[in-house]
């Protein structure tokens, strides 16, 4: 029983900031937690273009993967090929952005999101206006960084701090999603400085993993 | 490490049927799951005065259990007393119908609900309109039973297939929801009879309250 | 012909401030308007612990009265109990904060509340959410006061007309509501430095229990 | 203290059943109630072309009553003119759709209306779209009748019931709102047959607008 | 063929202006586009009084035009009459408001509305409300002047500026629409200084007219 | 000034349907319409992993082309790549999805969708969704029919009409949507059997683009 982490972004760095951020749900007994990069992946997924450009590649990994793998997590917040991956292998397939938002929902009233750079609000709006679930969002703030920028700890950090207060004081959410694979580090001190609970997405998305492994819930689909 | 799973009903059958569907997700290194029964509950909890009148209870089940359990499930599908449980203790706690409905949006586009009573019906429309997630709702459906009467197993089994019939094919729910924790061992010839995903709600919670522990996450609130 | 209004926390300033703001609607050849203390209430409703607590004193207070009664108003702006005291009589029986939003919206597009404290914010949109009326809410500020906090004049009414002047002028609102039921006294003067209707939610509430009262219309509903 | 309701129709069976279904609202010590035909009305109130068609006369006729009225209320079922009314004067407009709809929130958490003809109801859905209630709506039948056709009472009653238990059993209503100002005698027979509130919507606006005026909430306005 | 643009106040001013800026979509084998003041209408429409007082002229004029026209624009920014007139005639009747937010749905995911009037903005959110678009706006923001004062182009210029900042950087708006038919001449200033794009509503309207009238889609309703 | 149209499947009969679909918008003076196959597409798009395949070969299609067209449509029904050919290109793209909605908006109050296949309507609902105009659709319905089967003219019409009646008679739908641009043909026979619009989408967004191809509106957006 493995679960295949997949960060579609080419970055090793990510990649290794999302193993970590997964070390707590490695349990005995239970799945194997695998991350891996995709080699065919942009720096980062940054743009509209990135995240279709990404479905084959990964819709390719998939299916390379399939008969080790008992479940896959896309870690990218842009969720990128997810419903084709749902078509390519009725095992579990989980996108790090819906995880996300749904386990925001168990933790607080109205979420806000911290995204990197301002042209992915637009689609996350979008995304989140498919799950039905705007109802529920105070608002988006973005960082104004790439992925790669990211890896600066000192402007990021600032930057999140600012945005999340922003989200907290003026929008009114009483917890964050974390809109990037890429900010696992900094949610424990942004958590701790905020005073509002912070979900890292890839996180979540690997914990309702481990279950639905576990279950066995084959994904079973009319067809 | 241990999850406490409350049954907020008195039916010890109902327990069980919670302890089984709970079996998958016991892992060696994970935490411990225990499924205890409210005494003070009612047979059944089917009225909005039985789902009033469990809070008191598990907020003094979950005050003297505190210091030992690492969370709380709350394995009634009103979720009773949530919101005061999450006041009387930091530790994450969990309620089914809320993930129980949340795991559902990751497996179809529009869920049915198969409630017990016809009264249930309007109860839940509240509620999912607080959660904001109605515009996911495909249709809930009442079985015409009240908890007790699930255990006449072929009743129970051919109105559910009847009322997830109805769902699927008149509602158009592309995966359904159990509304009841005493459900659960239908849930394998549900889903196999109807070709569509079926959720068991307590599992739903437990699997998340499993990765809850083990990200020690602690429920930031602000005071 | 008597309606009874109940208010449960155990503050007495509060219910004479209730008994004095149902006054014009005491009419001759009307109902008669009691209004009453609930003595095992808490000072304040100010936590959903308190809204829990106080369900099963209002249950007992609606039976013992039930006889010489024709309707019930439930004067805390978290409408405890609403929906288990529509189970235990059959009698009208309102909310004022159902009623206070609802009477809102025929006097603005956008309505905006007035709360005490941060914390009641979610709970309130929680049950706006299952109001559906979100759509129809331009937002709601907290006055960082509780309960007993409210007697202090000066202060409440300073930071009220700060909180209004947020709604009217940064969110939108055309019409606020008072969101809790111990600021009747504030109506007036609010009304009149803001320019925008100001909803007295029991007010509302007793209002419409008076034509309720007068139409004989029997809660009927399916058994 | 007079409150003014108008029929915006020329009919004086309909306006006489308003006045009937007004009497108990007449209180020794509370506003009079006189209703009015409006003699420029058509016979009824069918198409968007007599909707925008009394406005004028309407607004007239507010304007002719303004000094000697407390509050007025436009019973037809498409609340002509509300918005206009309420510019042309300062004193509490209400219409008996907003009002009817509202009523029925408190009564049921999915309300059903019964519309008069096919073509009322898109013109119905447009106006629950603004008022942002949709999400409460079960759905609306009509009878395939005209105002007119509605003094058939073997033939509009069994159409009610007809209409009444399609709202209740196939698209889960559990209150229901009668979608037009003529049919208030039927109120009564149609709640003791379908076993769920129904409610008229005139009594409804009307009991509103009797506490409106015992409040003296002047319709304070920003200009 | 040709569509008729009527405007529905009298400034001729205007008129000039929406048929400057519908010169682009005259073309040689397209239909002929004529602009019309309405000689009935006020100055200019800033009151819902204004908006019902215009149908009546508006169905006159076009019952009068409707044998020599194709289709018919509504050139006023609350669509006067708009289901009035797609009554009189089943010729395609667009207005501008509807069909100016629906372009800009096509060119940002949140968009913005410049309105004349502060008192416009709760007759426009009734409207998009009943168009079911809420979900998609960012928020409204008002001038503070009257049609008649757009004439002073170096005030409106400046305002417009303003508020489209405030919805771009605040309200979060990717694309906004104007929102009255006297601003035309300002689009193309507006759009170079914001950076986003901004719908001038009647070119919105007529382009959607001209289709139609090509397509000779009849506007097939059951009656 | 030329407007692409590019028909995504590899269906030749599919754009010469499109094609002649196009016919009435060319107009002397007006652009040039042009309908291209996408060589590389699948012969129907009918799952999500086509929706995402086509988007790389349209990307290509779309730089190679762009210097000489002032517009692009997308002719499928599932819109494959629209927001990635709107960072590709500054010139306006429509998708038909997008654009038959919106034109179905100004014919009626609940348009109804008629798919090809089951599978068909989840990712449709997501669209919507992200669109969002849910609350203005009564339903969907599919025909149980590939791209490819769209040609058996005979059990295609049938099936429209079957499914076209359940949308009017039982969602309540008053306008329809054709959810394939493959339908094209039947748009009139269908329009006449029913009685209520029903929109060709491509038609739609071909008239759209016309209108946006005059007035030179350069997709202005921030960088």
């Amino acid at each position: 029983m493995k679960i295949l982490v997949v960060n579609p972004n080419s970055s090793l760095a990510v990649t290794q900031g999302i193993d970590a951020a997964c070390a707590p749900l490695r349990m005995a007994g239970g799945p194997q937690i695998e991350c891996a990069t995709l080699a065919e992946g942009p720096p980062g997924i940054e743009t509209q273009q990135h995240v279709d450009g990404v479905v084959a590649p990964l819709a390719q990994l998939v299916r390379a993967r399939e008969a080790e793998c008992a479940a896959f997590v896309i870690a990218c917040y842009s969720d990128p090929g997810l419903h084709t991956l749902r078509e390519v292998t009725r095992k579990p397939v989980l996108g790090i952005s819906e995880c996300g938002i749904l386990t925001a929902l168990t933790l607080g009233q109205r979420f806000g999101v911290i995204a990197i750079l301002p042209a992915s609000i637009p689609r996350h709006l979008r995304y989140m206006g498919a799950m039905g679930v705007l109802e529920r969002l105070a608002g988006e703030q973005s960082l104004g960084l790439g992925v790669a920028e990211l890896a600066d700890e000192q402007k990021t950090y600032g930057r999140m701090i600012e945005a999340g207060r922003t989200l907290r004081d003026v929008r009114g959410a009483d917890v964050l999603v974390m809109g990037c694979a890429g900010m696992a580090r900094y949610r424990n001190p942004l958590q701790d400085a905020l005073g509002i609970p912070v979900v890292e997405p890839t996180q979540a998305a690997v914990g309702m993993a481990v279950a639905r492994v576990r279950l066995d819930w084959a994904s079973t689909r009319q067809t």
